[in-house]
């Protein structure tokens, strides 16, 4: 099974240390969050520093990889 | 040429009115920022409501959206 957060967030992988990309379910809705989180008593839970995206959001974001890509290569 | 923003940094896309997706040269490094931004006198100035990702943290990320859009797509 897949891992999942404290907040019952599905945790695709991790950036770093504290970063986390997740798919969550909201009101409804699913989310894609990129995001900070910080260690108390054994749990690690979400900060502010970072976004969730709503669905559609991640589409544009998506279509904008290979975008991102190219500049990253071209070294600005 | 480019869209830049009010830092220099290169505007790769909106996510929404609010939310771009910029590339960015910060003390030498290269960074991939997801945030939102709020107007001001004509300007839009960046929010803490977001993340900015090195290099590194954006290739991991690159690496996950396969695995993103199965799951949004298996509807969690």
């Amino acid at each position: 099974g897949r891992t999942t957060g404290s907040n019952g967030e599905i945790i695709v992988c991790k950036l770093s240390d504290k970063r986390r990309v997740t798919v969550s379910l909201f009101k409804g809705k699913v989310y894609v969050g990129i995001r900070e989180y910080y260690e108390k008593e054994g749990e690690m839970l979400p900060t502010q520093k970072g976004i969730s995206l709503s669905v559609d959001q991640w589409k544009k974001f998506k279509e904008a990889v290979p975008d991102i890509q190219d500049i990253i290569k071209q070294r600005l």
